[in-house]
């Protein structure tokens, strides 16, 4: 079986990993795009986003391997869309355009139920009502023995963190302050659920860590 | 006049500046050392503890600059020592020796009177009782026009930081977690403080964020 593991995930210094307000105009909180300067300047993001150009190095290694190896995606419902409540209808089908850059299944946390999202180039999207531990039971069938990638956001995260479920957290520390939104860490001690081995690796715009389990 | 600034702070990955159970063995906490590695292996901390060798670099020049420049300290007082409550006499002096590497007047906040401490080599330890604001303005008084710092520990920093007084943050990030004990940013939002301005320099085992106000 493959890992279940966190890949390419902002840090703010003060251990936010989203701004607040989160929504439409601000899908990553005010102040959360900041956080993603690192990745969304690199080679591997301009192709994912249909661009040319973009920066190669340290920090784009790591974001073109955070998208290796990846047999199924769990992500909460706010990492989807802005949508809250009860679906209103159909029309919402993510950030990503017709085409998302998952190409295998991915499960969405929510607590309404909605048809699957077949969407282009593989990416379908499955509705799971049932929490945390149907997401990983369902994403267990269709990984083929790859890596379960748990996408986001900091709720999502911090559920399958007290979980134990996680293998290794791969986190981006990027040099700004918050204030305020998600904060990460709070109430969670790493430590005691086992992260005791801890890679640093400088790249150009932020500060890559790895922790896995001792 | 000088800047009032903290220098050669660590913390942790999620937000801590000491560990837990900080007392005589444990003088910055369970765990606590770990998050000066960076330092205790450069050349600039063994000169100031009287050993040979240590590394040079980046974090050694880091080290080097923390101590330059300086015409006061301030300190809270558990930085000072782990006598706790009132002072049963005058026989704790600090934990470093009879020659502290200050070599210029540190002023301890605490809530407790005691008379000066005149060490070797230019230290006098002030006691304090009257807050931060005239810890300030007593270290103002004798810093000459150079700059204060505010050594620690986390109480000491979150207490200058919220009312404003510090202008300059160099900050080092340990690559460990260390889970529990006294959270440097916990409801502080150091954007809406004003530090606005975020270098990262990456240093060989930790990195340094210098933050300034805007």
């Amino acid at each position: 079986m493959g890992k279940i593991k966190v890949a390419a995930f902002s840090v703010s210094l003060d251990g936010f990993g989203a701004g607040q307000d989160q929504g439409l105009e601000n899908p990553l909180g005010v102040g959360g795009e900041e956080l993603h300067t690192w990745i969304v300047t690199t080679k591997m993001f301009h192709r994912m986003t249909r661009k040319e150009g973009g920066t190669e190095g340290v920090d784009n290694d790591f974001a073109e391997k955070s998208m290796e190896n990846i047999g199924a995606w769990i992500m909460g419902r706010n990492m989807f869309g802005p949508v809250r409540g009860p679906w209103p209808d159909n029309e919402w089908k993510g950030w990503w355009g017709e085409e998302p850059p998952y190409h295998v299944p991915v499960f969405v946390l929510t607590h309404h139920a909605r048809e699957p999202l077949k969407m282009k180039g593989g990416t379908t999207f499955h509705f799971i009502t049932g929490g945390i531990e149907s997401a990983l039971e369902e994403a267990k069938k269709v990984a083929n023995g790859k890596d379960i990638r748990i996408g986001g956001g900091v709720s999502t995260i911090r559920q399958f963190l007290q979980a134990g479920y996680i293998n290794e957290m791969h986190l981006v520390f990027s040099p700004i302050f918050l204030g305020s939104g998600e904060q990460l860490f709070s109430g969670i001690d790493m430590s005691a659920l086992g992260f005791n081995q801890v890679q640093k690796i400088n790249g150009e715009k932020a500060t890559h860590i790895i922790a896995t389990k001792s």
